[in-house]
């Protein structure tokens, strides 16, 4: 049986402050969990499941310190609505300034919803992007809503975070916006480097980062919504811009 | 000041239950209400604002009935996590079954999260997609989750409802599906007219679907993540097929 310390802590986790000063976080459920442990097991600090799903997958759970616990146990652990028959506590993954090389890299300018964030994640894990820049009101990367959608494609993209303008001002690459009125996606020519900047949901591109861009890149509409998500948008002008 | 049973009947559109019988739903925030308001002021049975909501919208709400709320109710009335202005309570559309023309429709297999719905809708809006079949494992169209993702789309694109595989089995138009191993999205041709099927998140296109399938359509993968999310995909593949 947990301890009550121990249940207290995991629960801490909630916050972004006790996620700093630890350096953790939480994932849950048996899809993103098994393939963390699979990948990086090195990354656990401990795992807790269901006595099923620890039976299930003991090949997995011998690379770490796990933990049986009940139903109940779960509940008052999980952050999900449904709670899903495991959930670990790991550590924060190494981000590191990248040295850019000839590749096209994402800068997210403030992209708030926990939801896209990670889906934006996963996306650029997806088309093979391996540098993932945010600025400082981008939404906190161990959140659980950007962990479990991100999948385990947290652990594979360098989520460099927190970086200002002055990041972008020095990067000597060419800098391309989604915007809704620059050149249509399916003139523009493939991109092999560069960084696409992808702006706040409901805000864009701010200006100051708007005087610094080389091409503005726009999906056509041929109906009538005001906006794409800003996840989806990435996922289509990503599909064109590294089109083979 | 709102009566008892009046909050009372708010909170029971909650319940997909609720929502059939009353043939009502909930919208919330300034800005999906502010478009339906001035789309579709016939929608609406009646709007609850926060006072100064009301006075900067009073061109829109002359419209309906509307009625001043404190921020006191309107966090008893709201759904979401962060209570934002107004909220308001609408009659269901009427979805009628698609005398489809020379047109490309998008037909769900069981699209069980909510966001991934809502945000299918506002991408079927956005390229232009006027019908929207949904198979009966498909989440409600008036989850509060389905609406706000929506945005003002869940009013402009026909969503009709719980068909089975019979309405499939007797459209005479070409049926696409988007799978994992089908032909390169960079590769197909214009599509003008057919059914683009997108699969359910986590099992994809059903089998008894698949027998009926003209094309497999694949969005390439040059990185590494297993899967890219539904409505991710969906304007993907929309964003290739629509191509001018």
């Amino acid at each position: 049986m947990l301890s009550k310390n121990e249940i207290k802590d995991i629960q801490s986790l909630r916050h972004k402050k006790f996620r700093e000063d630890t350096k953790l976080f939480v994932a849950e459920g048996p899809k993103i969990i098994g393939e963390l442990l699979t990948l990086f097991p090195q990354q656990f600090k401990k795992v807790y499941g269901l006595k099923e799903w620890v039976e299930e997958n003991n090949r997995l759970t011998s690379k770490v310190e796990y933990e049986i616990i009940s139903e109940t146990e779960l509940e008052r652990l999980s952050q999900l609505q449904t709670p899903n028959e495991v959930i670990a506590v790991l550590h924060h993954f190494e981000s590191n300034e990248p040295a850019l090389q000839k590749e096209l890299v994402l800068y997210l300018d403030a992209i708030q919803d926990p939801g896209n964030f990670g889906s934006i994640i996963r996306i650029a894990d997806w088309f093979g992007i391996k540098h993932l820049i945010c600025s400082e009101g981008c939404a906190d990367l161990y959140n659980i809503k950007v962990v479990q959608a991100s999948m385990a494609s947290i652990a594979k993209v360098n989520v460099f975070y927190d970086v200002g303008l002055q990041w972008l001002k020095k990067q000597n690459l060419p800098k391309y916006a989604a915007t809704l009125d620059g050149e249509s996606v399916y003139s523009t020519s493939r991109k092999d480097q560069g960084v696409l900047i992808i702006g706040n949901e409901s805000k864009g591109v701010q200006r100051s980062i708007m005087e610094m861009i080389d091409q503005q890149i726009t999906i056509p509409r041929f109906g009538e919504a005001e906006s794409l998500n800003a996840a989806v948008a990435t996922g289509i002008i990503l599909s064109h811009l590294l089109k083979k």
